[in-house]
């Protein structure tokens, strides 16, 4: 799907808590959002534990296959916080205390740094600092490794500093309709739309709430013309099968 | 953390929805809280496009890696929905029409089964069904691999008869406080109380919302009496601290 120009990301996060069933984790959601408008395709998602090797062996390989990786989580004051030096021995070089960084800790903590707090300042040799103007602590990114807090708010502000630092595509565009067909009835007229439609990316997603059943049908890409086309005749696709449905509920009775 | 002896187990979420941001998951977290009772380590979370290649080599590492395999979607009618076929390919074996399955669809679609809805009964040689309360169209297993539908509750339910499926252990308890001091403040003590009970997995987790600030300190393990007893500890420990805490701050008045 989309523009093959467009630069693709991973995004890994680290931490126990989502995978205890602790947290419900926001910032998959959050960054895919914001990728969508810069034109960067998500391809791939994962969470580790606070495991050094486990840490090691995704960031490497998300790195080697994607053109950017985002990790969250695991870069706070706490024991099972390794992200950094987990970061380090991925890249093979060690972490050290970041001059910058520490000015910036020192300044928010009105010099009354303590040893745990002044860990914040330990990132990769050769890493640069992601801005964080929510706790000042920073992120970092070491070739196209960003580093970024956990916390949603936190991670979000950081994300918003990243966006300045990576390559833009073409926005992805979606446009939707829903309807109350069964997918089955769909499927198969909507796969020659898709077939139609190669450059473009259709889903279909039928949902059962509160309200009864309903389906979605998503078409994205980053041509908004080609998207325009591709929905007016997902449009009268729908209203054909919705009558063709009807008449045979009708015939049924 | 936890039990050596619980099963480990890993989460391949299967679309591109969730990777494009018009979804938000919700199965990790359902299925996290749901093997916490019964005992079975969540140890890693991947989320995968729907790309052949992609679920093969995911589903090939996990189970490898791990006790079982949970899969969510891309088991239903639609273009897109490759993961039966993946998944044989990642095996080595053909799908094939269940004869189990093609026998529940056609009662529920009342013999008015179309091409389409018949593909759900596609599922890979050698594979069992998994029971579908909400729509009927069954997932499957193959070896440690579980496979599911997407949508939540359906994957709640599915997930419900895979419990009865495989091996539980010790269920996974947790106790947690909440208190208002800078993580960093807590940290080192923090870390001296996961050293006195390595078998407890002790994690710190700051927030920052529209109530301000605040702290969550969790326990998490299997042996419910050392949790109360480090929880014990911990309490203490935070009156501690935040007696010095308050110290520090009038001493700066």
């Amino acid at each position: 799907m989309g523009s093959s120009v467009n630069k693709t990301a991973a995004i890994l996060i680290i931490g126990n808590e989502v995978l205890s069933g602790r947290t419900k984790d926001a910032n998959v959601n959050a960054i895919a959002t914001k990728l969508n408008e810069i034109g960067v395709t998500l391809s791939e998602g994962r969470v580790v534990r606070d495991i050094e090797s486990e840490i090691i062996h995704a960031v490497n390989e998300l790195r080697q296959k994607y053109d950017y990786v985002f990790t969250t989580g695991g870069i706070g004051t706490t024991h099972d916080d390794i992200t950094a030096a987990s970061v380090a021995k991925a890249f093979g070089v060690d972490v050290r205390e970041n001059a910058e960084a520490l000015r910036l800790l020192i300044a928010n903590y009105h010099g009354k740094l303590t040893q745990s707090a002044r860990k914040m300042a330990m990132i990769p040799t050769g890493a640069k600092l992601i801005a964080n103007p929510v706790t000042i602590a920073p992120g970092f990114y070491l070739e196209n490794v960003f580093v970024m807090a956990g916390v949603p708010i936190i991670a979000a502000a950081m994300f918003d500093d990243v966006i300045g630092k990576i390559t833009h595509g073409s926005p992805i565009v979606s446009k939707s309709l829903t309807c109350h067909l069964p997918e089955s009835f769909v499927s198969e007229r909507f796969a020659d739309l898709q077939s139609a439609y190669p450059s473009l990316d259709l889903g279909s997603y039928p949902r059962w709430g509160s309200a009864g059943f309903n389906l979605n049908l998503v078409i994205r890409g980053v041509d908004e013309d080609l998207i325009i086309r591709a929905f007016n005749d997902l449009e009268a696709l729908i209203v054909e099968l919705t009558n063709a449905f009807d008449k045979m509920k009708a015939n049924d009775r």
